[in-house]
């Protein structure tokens, strides 16, 4: 039975009680969240070790980084080391996006060492299995496409993106409205070119009850993909955009009508001055589905730096109210990210969801910034650098930068012009 | 005579027709601007080779970085680096914020090889003459204060930062009104403690005219100091730093009187909730003076990664009206910026600015990140490179991640399932 049915019989379940001790919140808040469906706990039964990890309502933002290989580029050894940096550095959940011919290997191996929850994007692996044994992404079959779903949630996927909001109504109202960069979401594309070339409703949406009572079966939360999210900055909140908004509305409710864990996917490019809308009307078309959104990236140019383009965009959304953010890396239009850019894109993207969790007045969040700042005030270099975001990067920087550190002096930046010193000798504030 | 008297007196300017090219506006637009005080044009006039920039209501948002040598760390060769790379990098403006020995010969030096505006301190020049001839940083009488401007401005610097702000009265609030990290601005700590040390009022308020009349010699931008920004999130918008930014509005008042110009100084730490408050608090107290914000960092846990937090807040305020950012590194709060820090620092302010270009809608900003994106849904890779914020890194990753990288082919990110490719060849857009 799917913690959404047991929420909704007044059930507490272990995974509600690990969330509610590890965000600080009464059980039952947790409890009445997931039978309401403004909180998911993704945890397919089968996933070993999972660690439970809630998103929506009232919770801290959650940061997921994407991993997976290409048929480009990567390997396992190389996946796992990211699964692991990504770990390390903070992500609260993992997705899989292999397309390459280890995929089945990979996905398995996150699910055995991935102690948080590994989503999945099952199209992904009907597209690779068509192209190597016929040749065409789009020579799947409705019945494979069903086969990898039924496939990744066997294995112990916590979570899986379906694009069940590309149907003949919201591809009719992209093809009536162009715009600047068609569709970029991976699966979104496929979907598309699949009904274009067969001339055939989404099996995903036609067939949505069915879909449901696979994800029933493990208690696998459905993540609804936004196929048609904007690829440019021209195309925010364009009519394509929030027709299919409409579409993953109604699929929402029908989820929870039978009992599966549901949240909605969002973003892609967006300008500053049009995320307060985005997210908005998420929640009010959605239902209050947890969004889980990738950026915003506030630019199209930003080649290189989109780790940051998606990290102001980040943290705009979730201050308005996005759950969950998809960490965007440095690598983005350009290739597929190493460890590095891994590492640099979860540390940006949790700092976007702390400022964010700061701007909703999270207790805990603003308990750690006055403590660092105390800390501060002290010149108590071990400490600030302790309660910081990232302590190894700080140390590292602090000791590079002050070869002759020593508690309780400035650092180098001011040195005895140090106005934290400086105003302290002056007037003894209070503490 | 100041470039705002001439454009009170109806006169176009060189600086403002070199400025309106550059904006792509009418030449009267700025000079109406220029007369109103809400747009700034820092050229002093014995800066040989500077290259004019308007900042203010209607201009492209600008960025400064700031750059000079601690008692600390640095010398004349390092900084001189670092001024090349942050011309390289987009900076609009430099500071030189030297308090070392060398100050005085890296002032000039940069004044002679910066075509970008420069500003400085000059109470550091004050405090750090007083330090080395008396041992002791506030033994520095109110002339010597002056006595610094005077020399900065005699050397042809375009824009100083002074703390006038800070007086008895401001200071009495702050005082009744404690918060956590005091003073954290390095010349406002220099003043109050002055203030403390001698009892007497802030020089610079108290002879307010007669900073104007240095001001008005070489036409030297005045720029008003916010000794009271906040040092962490919870000191952010409270009433020390409110009041003094009345105290400033009031300034402001008298230096447009006097056909001074003049901008403010704002943020520092700042949770994502507070930025439109202090943005739109300072426009009306300030009297649409060019708000001049450092971040504002949107938390106060960021160590390694403040850049990041300054690059969100600082998008977000120049989003709601901000005019110039200035450029916070990944060394803030742990050392002296190298080289890279500062190259850093400027590109996510500048991606910041840009972002907020395009939130404000500026055409300029549209059409490119279009042409981007139109050269992306070719998959014309050399075209989108040059087209990015800092081609140099992008074409070295890209090169990085496909070592057999073809024009018109997918990047290894997504290899055969790129979505461009893929909705390309389903379904043909229209151009």
């Amino acid at each position: 039975m799917t913690q959404l049915l047991q929420a909704r019989q007044g059930q507490i379940t272990p995974q509600m009680l690990e969330v509610a001790e590890k965000e600080g919140v009464a059980p039952e808040e947790i409890r009445c969240g997931v039978a309401k469906g403004v909180i998911v706990i993704p945890c397919n039964v089968k996933h070993a070790g999972l660690k439970a990890c809630g998103i929506g309502r009232g919770l801290r933002v959650k940061v997921n980084a994407n991993l997976g290989v290409s048929d480009k580029a990567s390997c396992l050894e190389k996946e796992v080391e990211k699964l692991k940096a990504a770990i390390k550095s903070g992500a609260d959940t993992v997705m899989d996006l292999s397309t390459g011919r280890e995929r089945d290997v990979i996905r398995k191996e996150f699910i055995k060492l991935s102690p948080l929850p590994v989503g999945s994007v099952p199209i992904y692996q009907a597209a690779a299995e068509a192209e190597e044994k016929k040749g065409d992404i789009l020579a799947m079959t409705e019945e494979d496409m069903f086969k990898a779903v039924e496939k990744h949630i066997a294995d112990g996927i916590d979570f899986i993106t379906v694009h069940c909001g590309i149907n003949q109504a919201s591809l009719n109202v992209l093809e009536r409205n162009p715009r600047l960069m068609g569709i970029v979401s991976r699966g979104g594309s496929i979907t598309a070119a699949w009904m274009r070339k067969h001339r055939r409703e989404n099996p995903f949406y036609q067939n949505f009850d069915y879909l449901l009572e696979l994800c029933l079966k493990y208690d696998t939360t459905l993540s609804l993909g936004d196929g048609l999210r904007p690829g440019a900055v021209a195309d925010a909140n364009d009519a394509a955009q929030i027709e299919e908004m409409i579409v993953l509305g109604e699929l929402v409710k029908r989820a929870r009508d039978k009992g599966v864990q549901v949240m909605v996917e969002g973003p892609g490019h967006m300008p500053l001055n049009a995320i307060k809308a985005c997210v908005e009307l998420e929640k009010t078309l959605c239902h209050n589905a947890p969004f889980y959104i990738l950026g915003p990236l506030v630019t199209d140019i930003a080649m290189g730096y989109d780790h940051v383009a998606g990290a102001i965009g980040g943290a705009l959304a979730a201050f308005f109210g996005a759950d969950f953010l998809c960490c965007v890396t440095p690598a983005e239009h350009l290739g597929l990210p190493g460890v590095e850019d891994i590492i640099e894109g979860v540390a940006v993207s949790r700092l976007a969801a702390h400022a964010a969790d700061l701007a909703r007045g999270k207790e805990y969040a603003w308990a750690r910034d006055e403590a660092l700042s105390r800390a501060r005030r002290e010149l108590d270099w071990e400490k600030q650098i302790a309660l910081s975001l990232y302590p190894e990067k700080a140390r590292f920087m602090y000791r590079e930068k002050n070869p002759d550190a020593r508690e309780g002096e400035p650092c180098s930046m001011c040195g005895d012009y140090c106005a934290v010193r400086m105003d302290k000798v002056s007037f003894s504030r209070p503490s």
